[in-house]
């Protein structure tokens, strides 16, 4: 029996605790600052729960003490400390703690320990690489790699038509944040909000696309001379957005208002917090579209991977948590089986090269709901 | 000689006593609280400056003492005092002030003074009046009035298109206030911002209007089954607004922040103070429809007035300030003149009956490059 140990159990590393908890073969420790977070987990059947501070590495280090495997599911900004303690310690970790460092830094330590360290997966970053990564594999050369994604509510209320299915702070980070992109071989930066399109995409109907800066790793483990990707929206959304931006409504910069300072963005998020939350029980829906263009020998290929998932109707586990939490899940599973073994950091692009991998990550989604298709013109 | 005193000589103010000044047969005298206004009269011919609280009801009394006419050109919430004092010292009096009271309930006063007082002698109200009462009095029964009015940067830029030609308060009051119109004799109170409209005038090209609470007294004076006022605004503007009231922006009670307590409003209207300012050089036009439609005997009338004014190219005085001080600085002229004698308080639109008074008027306007069309159909 190997043990898991799942650090950081809010609503995604609770949802990958009891998934992993469903295999008989698998012992589970939940570990969170948050009492609340260990209660839910309360009376699962092969998880233990502990509670330890995973901001203060002595902590972290004496909490997977007994774990074969970790899966690292805390905020960003506590994600590369914590991730530093696990290569020390020799511990195979999959990782979705997205932190704004370069995840890749600390591939020189992962191969020196000889760990298998898989970072970045979840739905994108994460199935959006693993996609690529397959697709490119089966080509000689990649000409152009577009990513779609976003995390939508069902019912569309106006005037924003959006629910919060992550953190605000992180959404409103992408309305600011410039995305760095490849074009034509050189890599550019456009404004965020920019270049809004209209798409149509096969479940989710018409939405809007803009530039995001979430391409990460790939822009250089994948030779394309062009990748780029866009983050959905309803039709209407960014238009609003960049209202709100232009006008100052998002600025971190104190103004001075009847006698007090105050951030205007400390404002906007308090109003859009109560608007944007997902009332109980609305649905909500993630979508992803990974197309990828290049050519096997002389012949044209062209692969789109079309993900789309809802929340559950049982569970009411939202699909934001599900598609980020179960490749999560799923690589942890392939770690704790020996499956992958590779020394160093490894995104999903480099997992996605091996073909029974990707194969066994898919068989694992649509075991659990969530479908994926691939087609090829 | 007569004397005309100004009281308030700000952007409006100051423009009625220029034009006034102009006439040989008047002296001017310009109060105000701020040095700086009246030192923007100083070594104009006859007008003579006088500092003064004019919130202070003895200090209006003592500094109108010498005065034939009165133009009260304070802010509202100054209005209605100020005229209450001006009624006791029995002066003839023009007002522009737009105080949020109505202004008829001093209509027994001024009667027991044996004054005339003409209020809510602006462009709108004001010449809207003007010209609803002009065209009613042209007819046996109405049916409907319609007044379009707005004043608008030429300059249109993203997100707002819209810039301030008069307070910001104000301005966002428009967008708070519930409209009170008639439709089929009833009176009904629509939410600021509702029954938004594509309309399409001679020199504007096309705007959208939206209900605004300006009828005033038209709804007591005028006999008609149907009035309604609506604001204009370029396309596109209403829609933010009614996204940011509904959003929380416009709220006046406190919210919490990061450790203080701020009324989303004031912050809002920070950030809007600088993104609508015109920018030195901007011109800006103001345009009032006026449509009324009757009968005269059997036969089917239909009366639209056309007004449309730019930035003074000479002076940079603005249509806003144009078409609201000349209307005061007109009547104010009558009053002197002994025009327009009858005791009691009267809106523009009981002028209008008037057909000379009213034909002074427009000639007074075109005078002054204010252009008004009148049509029939």
């Amino acid at each position: 029996m190997k043990t898991v140990a799942v650090l950081g159990v809010g609503l995604v590393g609770g949802l990958i605790a009891r998934d992993l908890a469903k295999d008989e073969r698998l012992a589970v420790v939940a570990v969170d600052a948050r009492e609340d977070a260990l209660l839910k987990l309360a009376g699962v059947p092969r998880v233990t729960t502990r509670r330890a501070d995973l901001g203060a590495p002595a902590d972290v280090a004496a909490v997977v003490a007994g774990a074969d495997v970790v899966a690292l599911a805390v905020p960003g900004h506590m994600g590369t400390a914590a991730l530093r303690v696990l290569i020390a310690a020799k511990k195979p970790v999959v990782d979705i703690s997205f932190s704004p460092e370069d995840p890749l830094l600390l591939d020189g330590e992962a191969k020196a320990a000889g760990v298998p360290v898989v970072v970045d997966c979840g739905v994108a970053p994460g199935l959006s690489n693993l996609f690529v990564g397959r697709a490119a594999a089966e080509m000689d050369t990649v000409d152009e790699v577009l990513i779609l994604v976003g995390g939508l509510p069902v019912r569309r209320v106006w005037p924003f038509e959006y629910r919060l299915v992550f953190s605000l702070t992180d959404v409103i980070e992408e309305d600011l944040r410039p995305s760095r992109i490849r074009e034509h071989g050189r890599e550019v930066v456009r404004p965020a909000l920019s270049d809004a399109e209209l798409v149509e995409l096969p479940r989710a109907g018409t939405l809007e696309a803009f530039n995001t800066d979430g391409l990460r790793t790939l822009l250089r483990t994948i030779d394309a001379p062009n990748l780029k990707e866009k983050t959905l929206r309803w039709p209407g959304h960014i238009e609003k957005m960049r209202m709100l931006r232009e006008t100052g409504f998002l600025g971190d910069t104190p103004i001075r208002v009847a006698g007090v300072e105050v951030q205007p963005r400390a404002v906007t998020e308090a109003l859009l917090h109560d608007v944007w939350s997902l009332p109980e029980g609305d649905d909500e829906f993630t979508v992803l579209r990974v197309e990828v263009a290049g050519r096997k020998g002389p012949v044209p290929r062209r692969i789109v991977w079309d993900l789309y998932d809802r929340t559950d109707p049982v569970t009411r586990a939202t699909s934001m948590a599900r598609t980020t939490g179960f490749p999560c899940a799923l690589v942890a599973r392939l770690l704790a089986e020996g499956a992958w073994t590779r020394p160093g950091v490894h995104p999903p692009e480099i997992l996605g090269r091996d073909a029974g991998i990707t194969a066994a990550l898919l068989e694992g989604l649509a075991a659990r709901g969530v479908a994926v298709d691939r087609a090829e013109t």
